[in-house]
């Protein structure tokens, strides 16, 4: 690979010109940047970006934080992050933190430690207390989906116990009572949120949450097969399922199916999220939307602005699930 | 954020002292070691990887360009390879090329600029002139799922044909004559070969391929769907239908669900890759395995070996497909 020594030798120049060219420096005169610019097209001469980033102080790098990107969900936040940094001329790095707060934690040093001064981070199992340290470091550093005290204004969440109260409320609109739930093992704070806006609609209906009726799985397809066929070994005394997201659902749908029961002429079910599996399952999931492409972005411009030493847009901090209603859910009347 | 000026001043040495402990340099004292330590974590200093690389001449750092991560098939390379990435110490940085020429040329450059001295690439529009001419340039770059010739050591391909060439002949093996195929619009190796492979099992089996057989679509669940709708908008001439992918086989799927068509009992239908969403459309997708993982490891251990200088390690530069039979194709005598 062609050195800054090779240009400067070809172009005839020094070295100090060369960088002067490369950092776009007013002491570089015309005929410098014509025979600089040769050489290195002659030579295919890629300009060190860590050289380049050390004299200029700037690195129009963007740093993102997901669980796993080979997640659909990760996938798509992944690609709305990116789009900003496109359209930034920033460049995108990834790290993922496979849902431990160690490796969270070290996917993130490591982002640091490749210059990025502006940072998304989607991290669940990180302590406060590591993610405040952190962010007191960092000023351009934005946390998804998660609210961190005392860093609110750069923190961008979900109302999740709403979105789950509101698919809850649309099943007990249909005439459902007995709705069960489809929950997620892992211990964070969208599980929790998820679960008690399901407890908070069935009281707020007047019916009585009951644990029998909820059971918990890792949230992909596969924990929501299982935890479908753990509420159907114990005889089906449910009309509904409500679930903690679309992987589970369409996991859960899958088992239904395979035990000959229709969806939603014999059960009802709802997912959340509404990624790309809801659309393509048949029946199509009706589900609780996450604007994950809005949210990342507005958190991409937010750390952007931020990492930059500008003042912040204006960004919404909590965003608002929607219901989405297609085929997965009928009236009980209609049973 | 504490500077490495911080950290001397703090310490008590001068900044080339915690410069030779950060770099390991056997110059530097146990006791430098030990109170430039306790001073880095006083302050939460996170060394600069940039400064660290030009002065160490080493990176660790291992880039992957791959078309889209939102792509559940890219998501699984892309896993894959931060897996190699995790257990040799290197930190993964993933470039997009969104299927454009222009994407890709510039997503590899910026992994060059940031570093990666050992590259996985997964580009199939830009030219083999111009691979050929970054791969010159850049010893510990590997091609993934293409062929580049003059650098077919460092190339890891799947022979595309073979796998479209057995799943028809799964298709033919179990009673169909009349077989329709489903094919990308992008105009790829991949299609190419595969829709070849497809009309080769056909004249292998003494059948004569159709061109009104054959409807094309983008190589998503969509696209999928439309080529299904077009196909079916012709009269139902064919009781089987083979698939670019599996992405596409759920579309098409789905398509027949919503036309009230059974599968397998009335139409079977056969993907390609094994990705996730054949394990939870119903019935089950019989498909053809895309061995993503593997390929993508040993893509990641060769870049890595030889941007290190170091001998390749043995791998499979032509990995095989299989046929996984699951429940989406039928015996015609039973249909």
């Amino acid at each position: 690979m062609a050195t800054i020594k090779d240009v400067a030798r070809l172009a005839g120049v020094s070295v100090a010109t060369v960088s002067r060219v490369l950092n776009q420096s007013p002491k570089a005169s015309a005929h410098s940047q014509k025979v600089v610019a040769e050489a290195m097209t002659q030579l295919n001469y890629i300009p060190n970006a860590n050289a380049r980033a050390l004299a200029q102080q700037s690195t129009a790098t963007l740093g993102l934080l997901v669980n796993d990107v080979s997640d659909p969900f990760f996938g798509a936040m992944v690609k709305a992050v990116d789009q900003v940094a496109i359209q930034t001329g920033n460049f995108l790095l990834i790290g993922n933190g496979y849902h431990r707060a160690s490796q969270e934690k070290l996917a993130i040093e490591q982002l640091i430690r490749h210059q990025c001064q502006s940072l998304v981070v989607h991290a669940k199992m990180i302590s406060d207390e590591d993610l405040q340290a952190i962010m007191r470091q960092i000023p351009g550093m934005v946390v998804n989906n998660r609210v961190v005290k005392g860093f609110e204004s750069r923190c961008i969440a979900l109302d999740n116990r709403y979105g789950s109260w509101l698919a809850t409320r649309h099943l007990i609109s249909q005439g459902h009572q007995k709705i069960a739930y489809i929950c997620s093992t892992h211990s964070i704070s969208d599980a929790k949120e998820r679960l008690e806006g399901y407890q908070d609609a069935l009281r707020d209906h007047g019916l009585t949450p009951q644990t029998e009726f909820i059971a918990y799985g890792e949230p992909d397809e596969n924990g929501g097969e299982q935890a479908m066929v753990s509420l159907l070994a114990q005889g089906r005394h449910f009309t509904a399922i409500a679930c903690y997201n679309d992987s589970m659902a369409a996991g859960a749908l899958a088992a239904l199916t395979d035990n000959g029961l229709q969806v939603p002429e014999q059960i009802s079910i709802i997912g959340f999220d509404d990624v790309h599996v809801s659309r393509y399952v048949r029946p199509r999931l009706t589900t609780v939307r996450y604007p994950v492409v809005a949210m990342a972005q507005q958190a991409a411009r937010l750390a952007l602005a931020l990492g930059n030493g500008l003042a912040p847009p204006p960004v919404t901090h909590l965003f608002q699930p929607t219901l989405v209603i297609r085929h997965s859910v009928a009236r009980l009347d209609e049973l």
